[in-house]
């Protein structure tokens, strides 16, 4: 399996469009020790023929344009990306499906909630069905494994809520674990975690977890109050936004310290989190720990 | 006034995610005499403080960071852009409405019926509506003018319908004049007419076109039958798709030739269109004909 990291960042990017805190600024100086990220997104296959993008982040158009292995092969209208699986309702996990409009067949799959989210409540992905055999919606089971081509994929519930946009009412009629998915991908050559919002790590993944090649999780926050203190007290404490911080006692480093497992990459990283700069104590850190940092383009063998 | 083309391409970009066409493979490998181009997209100001944009296209979020003059300039969330002005509901004007979202305070211009389909049939813009005085939607009047600072905007209805998405009983309860405008801007240093997606010309515009500084006119296609030619049969005609070609007896180079005006500038560049190629004969003979095509990056001062 390859796994393409198309963009490492969280949602609004890094440097973020209407963020002034020091590290954007520094980025568009310049003078950051570290890369420019775009939104979250990653694209995986086995044959190299054939890929599966998951989840379809808001720059996924540049992104395609920045990976040759994404670029059309010939005739008129092609793509090698044949797939997409979302993992959530979120604008940054599905703004991306409405630049894979121009007459591309997709398979789309989702839980059944985020489908009628997309479909019932949003008219513009109408654009996926223009044409037959355009988008084809794939329903995904919470508990129930399903293959595209020699990929595997085990998804699970996660904690974490439907997104801020949906109203009250229409909240009510969804079913709650449907929300956010994780998902485990297997291929005959080995597994990968794929985690980018998990506000704890429950003691029961550690087995499963073991029994991955790559663990990608998620790095959104370095603290708890990272948000509220760049903000000057705006902003939300990471766990009510369903992200665990990376440090401190309770912090995923701590939690995940003990899992064996060849290769943990943090992922999902947004623009105010100290991992983004090299020079920085937490980035020693995390690469004390054996951690990596994800960057956009890299690319994970399996 | 000083106008920034931040995007010149139409939707889909150049080259296109999905389309392997010769102009789309040259540009990927390198060898296309001409640059790419992101999604249509503009910005404007008249004291170079507050900015307007023309639309949100789904390039914005990479379109802002290529533009120094439109990055934050302190304080932690900031952004020069103050407004945007949307003249159809298509994915390529409001898509990027999306990733304007993090938690900026914006007023967003369109006609009853965009702000329609925006507000209840698209549940996602609610991700604009999450804290108090962030998306202010004011609505346009097809025959109304009105002023966003110094600058005075005249709105007036294209024909053209609103886009493939909506379902046609949802069709029936909007209005028809409400789907598509064009717009003349006027600040106290000049005017400029904004029509990127224009079926024909009418004879009663040469008196008002006349009167302006710059034109940026529908430079999508260079003949009516490009798509289908460069798609083997499939994709509809430009006229079909509400675009006027350039080249032609009935093209726009033929229909504006008359019109006197300091510089005329086609803007909304398909991916197929040979305008594109600067080596090109189509592009030698726009020139000839005195206009110009727009680039990402350009600057227009009025």
């Amino acid at each position: 399996m390859l796994v393409k990291v198309l963009g490492a960042a969280a949602g609004g990017a890094f440097p973020q469009w209407n963020c002034a805190c020091t590290q954007c600024q520094r980025s568009r100086s310049g003078i950051f020790a570290g890369q420019p990220r775009t939104q979250a997104q990653v694209a995986l296959t086995e044959d190299s023929v054939s890929w599966t993008l998951l989840n379809a982040s808001p720059d996924i158009r540049v992104q395609i344009e920045a990976t040759p292995r994404l670029w059309p092969d010939g005739g008129s209208l092609h793509s090698p990306i044949q797939s997409v699986v979302l993992t959530a309702a979120e604008a940054d996990t599905v703004a991306g499906l409405l630049s894979l409009r121009e007459f591309q067949p997709l398979d789309i799959y989702a839980t059944p909630s985020v489908l009628r989210i997309l479909r019932e409540d949003n008219s513009l992905f109408g654009l996926l069905e223009r044409v037959p055999r355009q988008a084809v919606w794939k329903e995904i089971d919470p508990n129930v494994e399903f293959s595209l081509g020699e990929l595997r994929f085990k998804p699970f519930s996660l904690p974490g809520g439907f997104p801020a946009y949906i109203a009250s009412d229409r909240r009510a009629q969804l079913e709650p674990e449907e929300a956010v998915l994780g998902l485990v991908i297997e291929s005959p050559s080995g597994k990968m975690a794929y985690l980018p919002g998990a506000a704890k790590v429950e003691d029961s993944w550690r087995g499963w977890l073991e029994e991955c090649d790559v663990i990608l999780f998620d790095g959104t926050f370095w603290t708890d109050d990272e948000l509220c203190r760049v903000r000057g007290g705006g902003g939300k404490k990471a766990l009510e936004m369903g992200h665990l911080p990376i440090s401190g006692p309770g912090g995923s480093l701590a939690a995940l310290s003990g899992v064996r497992c060849r290769r943990k990459i943090f992922f999902h990283i947004n623009n105010t989190n100290p991992i983004l700069d090299e020079s920085s104590p937490a980035y020693a850190e995390v690469l004390a720990a054996g951690w990596e940092v994800a960057r956009d383009g890299m690319e994970i063998r399996i």
